[in-house]
Protein backbone atom coordinates (compact mmCIF):
# COMPACT_ATOMS: atom_id res chain seq x y z
CA UNK A 1 0.00 0.00 0.00
CA UNK A 2 1.69 2.98 -1.52
CA UNK A 3 -1.35 5.35 -1.71
CA UNK A 4 -4.67 5.65 0.42
CA UNK A 5 -7.59 6.82 -0.39
CA UNK A 6 -10.46 7.49 1.94
CA UNK A 7 -14.18 8.00 0.24
CA UNK A 8 -16.19 9.34 3.11
CA UNK A 9 -14.78 11.61 6.26
CA UNK A 10 -17.15 10.96 9.14
CA UNK A 11 -16.31 9.69 12.62
CA UNK A 12 -14.68 6.58 11.20
CA UNK A 13 -13.14 7.84 8.31
CA UNK A 14 -11.58 10.97 9.37
CA UNK A 15 -10.66 8.47 12.40
CA UNK A 16 -8.67 6.65 9.83
CA UNK A 17 -7.55 9.97 8.75
CA UNK A 18 -5.70 10.84 11.55
CA UNK A 19 -4.35 7.18 12.76
CA UNK A 20 -2.79 6.32 9.10
CA UNK A 21 -0.70 10.36 9.33
CA UNK A 22 0.19 10.03 12.88
CA UNK A 23 1.44 5.91 12.55
CA UNK A 24 3.31 7.40 9.15
CA UNK A 25 1.91 4.47 7.07
CA UNK A 26 2.15 6.79 3.83
CA UNK A 27 3.24 9.62 2.90
CA UNK A 28 -0.01 10.29 0.40
CA UNK A 29 -3.39 10.19 1.72
CA UNK A 30 -6.48 11.35 -0.39
CA UNK A 31 -9.65 11.92 0.67
CA UNK A 32 -13.16 12.69 -1.05
CA UNK A 33 -15.96 13.82 1.27
CA UNK A 34 -19.44 14.49 -0.60
CA UNK A 35 -21.07 17.00 2.07
CA UNK A 36 -20.09 20.48 2.20
CA UNK A 37 -20.53 20.59 5.82
CA UNK A 38 -18.25 17.64 6.61
CA UNK A 39 -15.78 19.43 4.13
CA UNK A 40 -15.73 22.59 5.43
CA UNK A 41 -15.13 20.96 9.07
CA UNK A 42 -12.35 18.95 7.93
CA UNK A 43 -10.36 22.40 6.99
CA UNK A 44 -11.04 23.78 9.48
CA UNK A 45 -9.63 21.06 11.99
CA UNK A 46 -6.77 21.26 9.18
CA UNK A 47 -6.54 17.33 9.28
CA UNK A 48 -4.17 15.67 7.20
CA UNK A 49 -4.00 14.24 3.71
CA UNK A 50 -4.80 15.80 0.20
CA UNK A 51 -9.07 16.33 -0.14
CA UNK A 52 -9.43 16.08 -3.79
CA UNK A 53 -12.75 17.00 -5.57
CA UNK A 54 -13.35 13.56 -7.66
CA UNK A 55 -13.89 10.16 -6.97
CA UNK A 56 -11.55 9.82 -10.03
CA UNK A 57 -8.84 11.79 -8.77
CA UNK A 58 -8.99 9.78 -5.54
CA UNK A 59 -8.76 6.69 -7.30
CA UNK A 60 -6.36 6.81 -10.37
CA UNK A 61 -3.59 8.22 -7.63
CA UNK A 62 -4.34 4.87 -5.14
CA UNK A 63 -3.52 1.45 -4.77
CA UNK A 64 -5.81 1.37 -1.81
CA UNK A 65 -9.34 2.44 -1.14
CA UNK A 66 -11.55 2.80 2.16
CA UNK A 67 -14.69 3.04 1.84
CA UNK A 68 -16.06 4.91 4.81
CA UNK A 69 -19.71 6.33 3.45
CA UNK A 70 -22.97 4.64 4.52
CA UNK A 71 -23.42 1.33 2.96
CA UNK A 72 -26.29 2.88 0.77
CA UNK A 73 -23.85 4.56 -1.41
CA UNK A 74 -21.43 1.53 -1.98
CA UNK A 75 -22.84 0.84 -5.31
CA UNK A 76 -23.10 4.06 -6.26
CA UNK A 77 -19.45 4.71 -5.80
CA UNK A 78 -18.31 1.35 -7.50
CA UNK A 79 -20.34 2.27 -10.43
CA UNK A 80 -18.76 5.59 -10.69
CA UNK A 81 -14.57 4.53 -9.66
CA UNK A 82 -15.22 1.06 -12.28
CA UNK A 83 -14.40 4.09 -14.77
CA UNK A 84 -10.85 4.17 -14.41
CA UNK A 85 -9.73 2.13 -11.29
CA UNK A 86 -6.63 0.57 -12.09
CA UNK A 87 -5.86 -3.62 -12.26
CA UNK A 88 -4.40 -4.55 -8.55
CA UNK A 89 -6.22 -2.32 -6.52
CA UNK A 90 -7.38 -3.31 -3.02
CA UNK A 91 -10.48 -1.98 -1.91
CA UNK A 92 -11.76 -2.19 1.96
CA UNK A 93 -14.92 -0.79 3.70
CA UNK A 94 -16.09 -0.28 7.75
CA UNK A 95 -19.63 -1.23 6.98
CA UNK A 96 -21.22 -2.98 10.23
CA UNK A 97 -23.24 -5.28 8.16
CA UNK A 98 -21.82 -8.11 5.26
CA UNK A 99 -24.00 -9.96 3.36
CA UNK A 100 -25.71 -7.37 1.09
CA UNK A 101 -22.62 -5.41 0.88
CA UNK A 102 -20.67 -8.57 -0.39
CA UNK A 103 -23.27 -9.54 -3.44
CA UNK A 104 -22.77 -5.50 -3.98
CA UNK A 105 -18.76 -5.64 -4.62
CA UNK A 106 -19.62 -9.07 -6.11
CA UNK A 107 -21.81 -7.90 -8.62
CA UNK A 108 -20.71 -4.38 -9.41
CA UNK A 109 -16.84 -3.71 -9.05
CA UNK A 110 -14.86 -4.70 -12.07
CA UNK A 111 -13.15 -8.22 -12.12
CA UNK A 112 -9.65 -7.50 -11.94
CA UNK A 113 -10.08 -5.54 -8.73
CA UNK A 114 -9.52 -6.77 -5.47
CA UNK A 115 -11.82 -6.25 -2.50
CA UNK A 116 -11.89 -7.45 1.28
CA UNK A 117 -14.56 -6.51 3.72
CA UNK A 118 -13.40 -5.04 6.67
CA UNK A 119 -15.49 -4.43 10.40
CA UNK A 120 -13.77 -2.50 13.13
CA UNK A 121 -15.85 -2.96 16.10
CA UNK A 122 -15.54 0.96 17.24
CA UNK A 123 -17.83 4.16 16.80
CA UNK A 124 -19.90 6.24 19.52
CA UNK A 125 -23.48 7.65 19.25
CA UNK A 126 -21.47 11.20 17.45
CA UNK A 127 -20.82 11.67 14.08
CA UNK A 128 -19.02 14.00 12.02
CA UNK A 129 -15.26 14.38 11.85
CA UNK A 130 -14.67 16.81 14.65
CA UNK A 131 -15.38 13.81 16.84
CA UNK A 132 -12.95 11.46 14.95
CA UNK A 133 -9.42 10.34 16.91
CA UNK A 134 -6.57 8.51 16.37
CA UNK A 135 -6.86 6.10 19.08
CA UNK A 136 -10.37 4.69 18.54
CA UNK A 137 -9.28 1.43 16.84
CA UNK A 138 -6.88 0.65 19.52
CA UNK A 139 -7.51 -2.94 21.14
CA UNK A 140 -10.81 -3.35 19.19
CA UNK A 141 -11.91 -5.68 17.39
CA UNK A 142 -11.61 -5.67 13.27
CA UNK A 143 -13.23 -7.96 11.55
CA UNK A 144 -11.91 -9.22 8.01
CA UNK A 145 -14.74 -11.02 5.61
CA UNK A 146 -13.31 -14.29 3.44
CA UNK A 147 -14.64 -14.68 0.42
CA UNK A 148 -14.58 -17.84 -1.85
CA UNK A 149 -11.77 -16.01 -4.40
CA UNK A 150 -10.08 -13.87 -1.44
CA UNK A 151 -6.69 -13.84 -1.93
CA UNK A 152 -4.20 -14.54 1.10
CA UNK A 153 -1.64 -11.90 0.02
CA UNK A 154 -4.67 -9.39 0.44
CA UNK A 155 -5.81 -10.76 3.86
CA UNK A 156 -2.34 -10.57 4.88
CA UNK A 157 -1.83 -6.77 4.00
CA UNK A 158 -5.31 -5.76 5.14
CA UNK A 159 -4.22 -7.18 8.51
CA UNK A 160 -1.00 -5.64 8.57
CA UNK A 161 -2.91 -2.44 8.04
CA UNK A 162 -5.33 -3.02 10.84
CA UNK A 163 -2.71 -4.19 13.51
CA UNK A 164 -0.86 -1.19 12.65
CA UNK A 165 -4.49 0.62 13.22
CA UNK A 166 -3.90 -0.41 16.60
CA UNK A 167 -7.02 -3.55 16.31
CA UNK A 168 -6.87 -6.62 16.88
CA UNK A 169 -7.90 -9.10 13.70
CA UNK A 170 -9.69 -12.18 13.19
CA UNK A 171 -11.20 -13.15 9.93
CA UNK A 172 -14.60 -15.28 9.13
CA UNK A 173 -17.10 -14.89 6.38
CA UNK A 174 -19.92 -12.86 6.15
CA UNK A 175 -22.96 -15.40 6.99
CA UNK A 176 -21.19 -16.06 10.45
CA UNK A 177 -20.08 -12.18 11.08
CA UNK A 178 -24.04 -10.94 10.32
CA UNK A 179 -25.16 -14.05 12.70
CA UNK A 180 -22.81 -12.57 15.19
CA UNK A 181 -23.53 -8.65 15.33
CA UNK A 182 -27.37 -9.34 14.84
CA UNK A 183 -26.83 -10.16 18.24
CA UNK A 184 -24.02 -8.49 19.94
CA UNK A 185 -24.57 -5.03 18.01
CA UNK A 186 -27.67 -4.78 15.59
CA UNK A 187 -30.57 -6.01 18.35
CA UNK A 188 -28.94 -4.13 21.09
CA UNK A 189 -29.31 -0.83 19.11
CA UNK A 190 -32.85 -1.73 17.84
CA UNK A 191 -34.06 -2.44 21.46
CA UNK A 192 -32.57 1.04 22.75
CA UNK A 193 -34.13 3.19 19.90
CA UNK A 194 -37.68 0.56 20.63
CA UNK A 195 -37.66 1.46 24.59
CA UNK A 196 -37.26 5.43 23.60
CA UNK A 197 -40.16 5.35 21.27
CA UNK A 198 -42.06 3.51 23.58
CA UNK A 199 -41.30 5.94 26.27
CA UNK A 200 -42.19 8.67 24.22
CA UNK A 201 -45.48 7.14 23.68
CA UNK A 202 -46.29 6.63 27.44
CA UNK A 203 -45.19 10.10 27.58
CA UNK A 204 -48.00 11.24 25.10
CA UNK A 205 -50.53 8.85 26.46
CA UNK A 206 -49.94 9.71 30.21
CA UNK A 207 -49.03 13.37 30.00
CA UNK A 208 -46.30 12.87 32.33
CA UNK A 209 -43.09 14.37 32.26
CA UNK A 210 -40.64 11.21 32.31
CA UNK A 211 -37.83 12.44 30.64
CA UNK A 212 -36.48 14.26 33.70
CA UNK A 213 -36.46 11.33 35.95
CA UNK A 214 -34.55 9.39 33.15
CA UNK A 215 -31.62 8.90 35.46
CA UNK A 216 -32.56 5.19 36.16
CA UNK A 217 -31.87 3.43 33.22
CA UNK A 218 -33.71 5.11 29.89
CA UNK A 219 -30.82 7.66 29.70
CA UNK A 220 -28.13 4.90 28.81
CA UNK A 221 -30.53 3.63 26.28
CA UNK A 222 -30.84 7.21 25.14
CA UNK A 223 -27.30 7.60 24.44
CA UNK A 224 -27.10 4.80 22.18
CA UNK A 225 -30.39 5.74 20.25
CA UNK A 226 -28.69 8.87 19.41
CA UNK A 227 -26.40 6.98 16.52
CA UNK A 228 -26.48 7.85 13.16
CA UNK A 229 -29.51 7.22 11.78
CA UNK A 230 -28.41 6.31 7.92
CA UNK A 231 -25.82 4.14 9.31
CA UNK A 232 -28.60 1.99 11.36
CA UNK A 233 -31.24 2.63 8.74
CA UNK A 234 -28.57 0.67 6.05
CA UNK A 235 -27.62 -2.01 8.58
CA UNK A 236 -31.22 -2.76 9.81
CA UNK A 237 -31.96 -3.29 6.26
CA UNK A 238 -29.25 -5.07 5.37
CA UNK A 239 -28.90 -7.40 7.74
CA UNK A 240 -33.41 -7.57 8.27
CA UNK A 241 -33.25 -11.44 8.05
CA UNK A 242 -30.80 -12.28 11.36
CA UNK A 243 -32.01 -9.03 12.88
CA UNK A 244 -35.72 -10.30 12.68
CA UNK A 245 -34.54 -14.00 13.91
CA UNK A 246 -32.87 -12.23 17.08
CA UNK A 247 -36.36 -9.88 17.79
CA UNK A 248 -38.51 -13.19 17.71
CA UNK A 249 -36.18 -15.13 20.35
CA UNK A 250 -35.86 -11.87 22.54
CA UNK A 251 -40.03 -11.06 22.39
CA UNK A 252 -39.96 -14.98 22.88
CA UNK A 253 -37.74 -14.56 26.20
CA UNK A 254 -39.46 -11.33 27.19
CA UNK A 255 -43.10 -13.10 27.25
CA UNK A 256 -41.53 -15.63 29.45
CA UNK A 257 -40.14 -12.89 31.79
CA UNK A 258 -43.38 -11.13 32.16
CA UNK A 259 -45.16 -14.43 32.83
CA UNK A 260 -42.69 -15.09 35.44
CA UNK A 261 -43.15 -11.76 37.32
CA UNK A 262 -46.65 -12.64 37.42
CA UNK A 263 -46.64 -15.26 38.80
CA UNK A 264 -44.10 -14.63 41.15
CA UNK A 265 -41.88 -17.15 39.77
CA UNK A 266 -38.66 -16.49 42.23
CA UNK A 267 -37.07 -19.19 41.45
CA UNK A 268 -36.78 -18.55 37.74
CA UNK A 269 -36.53 -14.51 38.48
CA UNK A 270 -33.48 -14.80 40.79
CA UNK A 271 -31.52 -17.66 37.79
CA UNK A 272 -32.67 -15.13 35.31
CA UNK A 273 -30.83 -11.89 36.72
CA UNK A 274 -28.00 -14.13 38.38
CA UNK A 275 -27.03 -16.11 35.06
CA UNK A 276 -26.39 -12.27 33.62
CA UNK A 277 -24.10 -11.27 35.81
CA UNK A 278 -22.05 -14.44 34.38
CA UNK A 279 -21.91 -12.62 30.72
CA UNK A 280 -20.66 -9.46 32.71
CA UNK A 281 -17.85 -11.14 34.23
CA UNK A 282 -17.04 -12.80 30.98
CA UNK A 283 -17.52 -9.41 29.16
CA UNK A 284 -14.90 -7.61 31.50
CA UNK A 285 -12.31 -10.89 31.54
CA UNK A 286 -12.30 -10.64 27.99
CA UNK A 287 -11.43 -6.82 28.46
CA UNK A 288 -14.47 -5.84 26.45
CA UNK A 289 -15.62 -2.93 29.32
CA UNK A 290 -13.90 -2.13 32.57
CA UNK A 291 -14.97 -3.38 36.27
CA UNK A 292 -15.23 0.55 37.52
CA UNK A 293 -18.46 1.33 38.21
CA UNK A 294 -20.94 3.61 36.50
CA UNK A 295 -22.94 6.07 38.46
CA UNK A 296 -23.82 8.21 35.66
CA UNK A 297 -21.71 10.71 33.91
CA UNK A 298 -21.16 13.74 35.84
CA UNK B 1 -33.88 14.73 63.61
CA UNK B 2 -31.82 14.43 65.58
CA UNK B 3 -30.76 10.50 65.64
CA UNK B 4 -30.75 8.79 62.79
CA UNK B 5 -30.98 4.57 62.26
CA UNK B 6 -29.83 3.78 59.26
CA UNK B 7 -31.35 -0.09 58.40
CA UNK B 8 -29.26 -2.02 56.18
CA UNK B 9 -25.62 -0.62 55.22
CA UNK B 10 -25.12 -1.56 51.70
CA UNK B 11 -24.33 0.41 48.42
CA UNK B 12 -27.14 3.61 49.29
CA UNK B 13 -27.20 2.83 52.87
CA UNK B 14 -23.29 3.28 53.22
CA UNK B 15 -23.55 6.10 51.06
CA UNK B 16 -26.53 7.42 53.28
CA UNK B 17 -24.63 6.86 56.74
CA UNK B 18 -21.17 8.74 54.59
CA UNK B 19 -23.33 11.99 53.45
CA UNK B 20 -24.67 12.44 56.97
CA UNK B 21 -21.89 12.21 58.65
CA UNK B 22 -20.17 14.27 55.78
CA UNK B 23 -22.84 17.00 56.32
CA UNK B 24 -22.83 17.01 59.73
CA UNK B 25 -26.52 17.11 59.93
CA UNK B 26 -26.69 14.86 63.38
CA UNK B 27 -23.78 13.65 65.72
CA UNK B 28 -25.49 10.14 66.53
CA UNK B 29 -25.75 7.84 63.61
CA UNK B 30 -26.56 3.80 64.44
CA UNK B 31 -26.48 1.58 61.42
CA UNK B 32 -28.06 -2.13 61.71
CA UNK B 33 -26.49 -4.34 58.77
CA UNK B 34 -27.34 -8.22 59.24
CA UNK B 35 -24.79 -9.65 56.56
CA UNK B 36 -21.76 -10.53 57.80
CA UNK B 37 -19.62 -9.85 55.26
CA UNK B 38 -20.90 -6.35 55.04
CA UNK B 39 -20.39 -6.14 58.69
CA UNK B 40 -16.62 -7.03 58.19
CA UNK B 41 -16.46 -4.69 55.56
CA UNK B 42 -18.05 -1.54 57.38
CA UNK B 43 -15.40 -1.95 59.84
CA UNK B 44 -12.85 -2.38 58.34
CA UNK B 45 -13.59 0.87 55.92
CA UNK B 46 -13.96 2.64 59.33
CA UNK B 47 -17.15 4.36 58.22
CA UNK B 48 -19.02 6.47 60.72
CA UNK B 49 -21.60 5.34 62.85
CA UNK B 50 -22.27 2.96 65.40
CA UNK B 51 -23.13 -0.11 64.50
CA UNK B 52 -26.21 -1.74 66.87
CA UNK B 53 -26.64 -5.40 67.07
CA UNK B 54 -30.05 -5.28 67.44
CA UNK B 55 -32.86 -3.58 65.61
CA UNK B 56 -34.27 -2.57 69.38
CA UNK B 57 -31.00 -0.69 69.84
CA UNK B 58 -30.97 1.42 67.05
CA UNK B 59 -35.19 2.20 67.01
CA UNK B 60 -35.39 2.80 71.15
CA UNK B 61 -31.83 5.49 70.06
CA UNK B 62 -33.36 7.02 67.46
CA UNK B 63 -36.14 9.34 66.27
CA UNK B 64 -35.49 9.27 62.58
CA UNK B 65 -35.42 5.57 60.34
CA UNK B 66 -33.95 5.09 56.96
CA UNK B 67 -34.84 1.63 55.41
CA UNK B 68 -32.29 0.72 53.28
CA UNK B 69 -32.92 -3.07 53.22
CA UNK B 70 -34.45 -4.84 50.19
CA UNK B 71 -38.16 -4.14 49.73
CA UNK B 72 -39.27 -7.68 50.45
CA UNK B 73 -37.58 -7.37 54.52
CA UNK B 74 -40.04 -3.77 55.24
CA UNK B 75 -42.45 -6.24 56.21
CA UNK B 76 -40.53 -8.52 59.19
CA UNK B 77 -38.73 -5.58 60.33
CA UNK B 78 -41.77 -3.52 60.40
CA UNK B 79 -43.24 -5.84 62.64
CA UNK B 80 -40.13 -6.45 64.85
CA UNK B 81 -39.75 -2.41 65.14
CA UNK B 82 -43.78 -2.47 66.50
CA UNK B 83 -42.30 -3.55 69.84
CA UNK B 84 -40.51 -0.61 71.19
CA UNK B 85 -40.68 2.06 68.51
CA UNK B 86 -42.16 5.22 70.00
CA UNK B 87 -44.77 7.52 68.54
CA UNK B 88 -43.81 10.33 66.61
CA UNK B 89 -40.55 8.84 65.32
CA UNK B 90 -40.81 9.32 61.31
CA UNK B 91 -39.63 6.40 58.53
CA UNK B 92 -38.73 6.58 55.69
CA UNK B 93 -36.86 3.90 52.94
CA UNK B 94 -35.27 4.35 49.66
CA UNK B 95 -37.13 1.30 47.46
CA UNK B 96 -37.63 1.79 43.84
CA UNK B 97 -41.24 0.95 44.02
CA UNK B 98 -43.87 2.41 46.11
CA UNK B 99 -47.61 1.28 45.75
CA UNK B 100 -46.67 -2.61 47.55
CA UNK B 101 -44.50 -1.00 50.43
CA UNK B 102 -47.33 1.88 50.69
CA UNK B 103 -49.82 -1.21 51.61
CA UNK B 104 -46.64 -2.84 53.76
CA UNK B 105 -46.57 0.15 55.87
CA UNK B 106 -49.93 0.85 55.57
CA UNK B 107 -51.16 -2.45 57.15
CA UNK B 108 -48.10 -3.41 59.44
CA UNK B 109 -46.89 -0.43 61.13
CA UNK B 110 -48.11 1.54 64.73
CA UNK B 111 -50.48 3.42 63.80
CA UNK B 112 -49.02 6.46 65.65
CA UNK B 113 -45.76 6.30 63.88
CA UNK B 114 -45.31 8.52 60.80
CA UNK B 115 -43.25 7.33 57.35
CA UNK B 116 -43.15 9.30 54.25
CA UNK B 117 -41.67 6.62 51.30
CA UNK B 118 -38.24 8.43 49.59
CA UNK B 119 -37.08 7.38 46.38
CA UNK B 120 -33.47 8.91 45.58
CA UNK B 121 -32.82 8.24 42.00
CA UNK B 122 -28.93 6.70 41.67
CA UNK B 123 -27.51 4.16 42.39
CA UNK B 124 -24.75 1.73 39.66
CA UNK B 125 -24.74 -1.89 38.96
CA UNK B 126 -22.58 -2.72 41.81
CA UNK B 127 -23.55 -3.72 45.53
CA UNK B 128 -21.49 -3.87 48.50
CA UNK B 129 -20.50 -0.77 51.09
CA UNK B 130 -17.49 -0.47 49.64
CA UNK B 131 -18.62 1.12 46.73
CA UNK B 132 -21.15 3.90 48.79
CA UNK B 133 -19.91 7.10 47.96
CA UNK B 134 -21.30 10.54 49.93
CA UNK B 135 -21.60 12.20 46.62
CA UNK B 136 -24.12 9.92 44.79
CA UNK B 137 -27.29 11.84 45.61
CA UNK B 138 -25.79 15.31 44.60
CA UNK B 139 -28.20 17.09 41.69
CA UNK B 140 -30.13 13.58 41.68
CA UNK B 141 -33.79 13.86 41.97
CA UNK B 142 -35.38 12.25 45.19
CA UNK B 143 -38.62 11.31 44.96
CA UNK B 144 -41.21 11.50 48.05
CA UNK B 145 -44.61 9.75 48.02
CA UNK B 146 -47.68 11.93 49.42
CA UNK B 147 -50.30 9.33 51.11
CA UNK B 148 -53.91 10.39 52.16
CA UNK B 149 -52.77 10.76 55.97
CA UNK B 150 -48.92 12.31 55.25
CA UNK B 151 -48.29 15.79 57.64
CA UNK B 152 -46.94 18.55 56.12
CA UNK B 153 -44.68 19.02 58.62
CA UNK B 154 -42.90 15.63 58.13
CA UNK B 155 -42.86 16.27 54.46
CA UNK B 156 -41.11 19.71 54.72
CA UNK B 157 -39.08 17.93 57.70
CA UNK B 158 -37.58 14.83 54.82
CA UNK B 159 -37.60 17.53 52.11
CA UNK B 160 -34.78 18.95 54.54
CA UNK B 161 -33.51 16.18 54.49
CA UNK B 162 -32.93 14.98 51.09
CA UNK B 163 -32.02 18.63 49.93
CA UNK B 164 -29.18 18.53 52.57
CA UNK B 165 -28.28 14.91 51.02
CA UNK B 166 -27.18 17.31 47.41
CA UNK B 167 -30.73 15.87 46.21
CA UNK B 168 -33.71 17.83 44.36
CA UNK B 169 -36.61 17.17 45.78
CA UNK B 170 -40.50 16.33 44.22
CA UNK B 171 -43.60 14.73 45.91
CA UNK B 172 -45.88 12.60 43.56
CA UNK B 173 -48.23 9.60 45.11
CA UNK B 174 -47.26 6.27 44.93
CA UNK B 175 -49.46 5.19 41.55
CA UNK B 176 -47.74 7.72 39.45
CA UNK B 177 -44.67 6.81 40.54
CA UNK B 178 -45.26 3.54 40.05
CA UNK B 179 -46.17 4.25 36.36
CA UNK B 180 -43.19 6.59 35.27
CA UNK B 181 -40.91 4.37 36.75
CA UNK B 182 -41.95 1.18 35.44
CA UNK B 183 -40.98 2.88 31.84
CA UNK B 184 -37.73 5.13 32.96
CA UNK B 185 -36.08 2.67 34.80
CA UNK B 186 -37.99 -0.82 35.58
CA UNK B 187 -38.73 -1.30 32.08
CA UNK B 188 -35.30 -0.21 30.83
CA UNK B 189 -33.48 -2.76 33.14
CA UNK B 190 -35.70 -5.81 32.48
CA UNK B 191 -34.94 -5.17 28.86
CA UNK B 192 -31.34 -5.37 29.48
CA UNK B 193 -31.48 -8.33 31.29
CA UNK B 194 -33.55 -9.68 28.86
CA UNK B 195 -31.09 -8.69 26.00
CA UNK B 196 -28.21 -10.37 27.40
CA UNK B 197 -30.43 -13.83 28.79
CA UNK B 198 -31.05 -13.93 24.28
CA UNK B 199 -27.41 -13.47 23.50
CA UNK B 200 -26.68 -16.66 25.86
CA UNK B 201 -29.23 -18.47 24.44
CA UNK B 202 -28.17 -17.59 21.06
CA UNK B 203 -24.47 -18.34 21.96
CA UNK B 204 -25.17 -21.56 22.84
CA UNK B 205 -27.68 -22.47 19.85
CA UNK B 206 -25.11 -21.32 17.27
CA UNK B 207 -22.48 -22.40 19.14
CA UNK B 208 -20.43 -18.89 18.71
CA UNK B 209 -18.13 -16.95 21.13
CA UNK B 210 -20.15 -13.97 20.85
CA UNK B 211 -19.37 -12.42 23.87
CA UNK B 212 -16.00 -11.48 22.82
CA UNK B 213 -17.51 -9.27 20.39
CA UNK B 214 -19.81 -7.23 22.42
CA UNK B 215 -18.09 -3.64 21.86
CA UNK B 216 -20.57 -2.81 19.73
CA UNK B 217 -23.97 -2.33 22.18
CA UNK B 218 -24.40 -5.42 24.44
CA UNK B 219 -21.39 -4.35 26.35
CA UNK B 220 -23.52 -1.73 27.71
CA UNK B 221 -26.20 -3.45 28.53
CA UNK B 222 -24.59 -6.59 30.63
CA UNK B 223 -23.55 -3.76 32.71
CA UNK B 224 -27.29 -2.70 33.75
CA UNK B 225 -27.95 -6.32 33.82
CA UNK B 226 -25.23 -6.76 36.13
CA UNK B 227 -27.15 -4.82 39.10
CA UNK B 228 -28.24 -6.69 42.24
CA UNK B 229 -30.22 -9.55 41.73
CA UNK B 230 -32.66 -9.55 45.05
CA UNK B 231 -33.49 -5.50 44.79
CA UNK B 232 -34.50 -6.12 41.35
CA UNK B 233 -36.45 -9.35 41.86
CA UNK B 234 -38.52 -6.86 44.57
CA UNK B 235 -38.90 -4.00 41.98
CA UNK B 236 -40.16 -6.79 39.08
CA UNK B 237 -42.63 -8.34 41.40
CA UNK B 238 -43.90 -5.08 43.39
CA UNK B 239 -44.65 -3.86 40.16
CA UNK B 240 -45.51 -5.95 37.86
CA UNK B 241 -48.53 -4.43 36.56
CA UNK B 242 -47.28 -1.36 35.42
CA UNK B 243 -44.02 -2.63 34.02
CA UNK B 244 -46.36 -5.91 32.26
CA UNK B 245 -48.59 -2.89 30.73
CA UNK B 246 -44.66 -1.30 29.53
CA UNK B 247 -43.39 -4.99 28.70
CA UNK B 248 -46.87 -4.96 26.46
CA UNK B 249 -46.41 -1.35 24.86
CA UNK B 250 -42.49 -2.21 23.84
CA UNK B 251 -43.38 -6.23 22.48
CA UNK B 252 -46.30 -3.97 20.44
CA UNK B 253 -43.56 -1.10 19.11
CA UNK B 254 -41.01 -3.68 18.66
CA UNK B 255 -43.23 -6.06 16.30
CA UNK B 256 -43.65 -3.08 14.10
CA UNK B 257 -40.15 -1.76 13.78
CA UNK B 258 -39.54 -5.32 12.76
CA UNK B 259 -42.31 -5.35 9.87
CA UNK B 260 -41.09 -1.69 9.16
CA UNK B 261 -37.25 -3.27 8.77
CA UNK B 262 -38.84 -6.62 6.44
CA UNK B 263 -40.71 -4.23 4.24
CA UNK B 264 -37.50 -1.52 4.03
CA UNK B 265 -40.24 1.07 4.82
CA UNK B 266 -37.81 3.74 4.72
CA UNK B 267 -39.20 7.17 6.15
CA UNK B 268 -41.06 4.90 8.93
CA UNK B 269 -37.90 3.35 10.29
CA UNK B 270 -35.84 7.04 9.49
CA UNK B 271 -38.51 8.98 11.32
CA UNK B 272 -38.40 6.48 14.32
CA UNK B 273 -34.21 6.84 14.40
CA UNK B 274 -34.62 10.84 14.23
CA UNK B 275 -37.17 10.75 16.99
CA UNK B 276 -34.79 9.00 19.60
CA UNK B 277 -32.27 11.67 19.35
CA UNK B 278 -34.79 14.59 20.40
CA UNK B 279 -35.13 12.39 23.68
CA UNK B 280 -31.44 12.40 23.83
CA UNK B 281 -31.30 16.35 23.19
CA UNK B 282 -34.05 16.82 26.07
CA UNK B 283 -32.32 14.57 28.15
CA UNK B 284 -28.90 16.25 28.35
CA UNK B 285 -30.80 19.84 28.42
CA UNK B 286 -32.12 18.05 31.46
CA UNK B 287 -28.63 17.48 32.69
CA UNK B 288 -29.95 13.84 33.29
CA UNK B 289 -26.74 12.86 31.64
CA UNK B 290 -23.47 14.93 29.77
CA UNK B 291 -22.95 15.76 26.38
CA UNK B 292 -19.74 14.23 26.24
CA UNK B 293 -19.56 11.11 23.80
CA UNK B 294 -18.74 8.21 24.94
CA UNK B 295 -16.51 5.76 22.73
CA UNK B 296 -16.65 2.70 25.51
CA UNK B 297 -14.93 2.97 28.18
CA UNK B 298 -11.24 2.48 28.11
Amino acid sequence: MKNIFIIGCGLLGSSLLRAINKKKITKKILVYEKSKTNLSKIKKLKLAGKIVSSLKDGVINSDFIIFCTPMSEYKKIIIEINKFILPGTLITDIGSSKIETSKVFQKFLKKDVNWIQSHPITGSEVSGPEHGNSNIFNNKWCILIKEKNTKKKDILSLKKFWKKMGSKVTVMNAEKHDKIFSMTSHLPHLIAYNLVKSAQDFEKKQKYDLIKFSAGGLRDFSRIAASNEIMWRDIFFNNKNNISKAIDLFINNLNAFKKDIKSKNNKSVLTKLIHSKKVRSKIIKLKQDINKPDFGRN
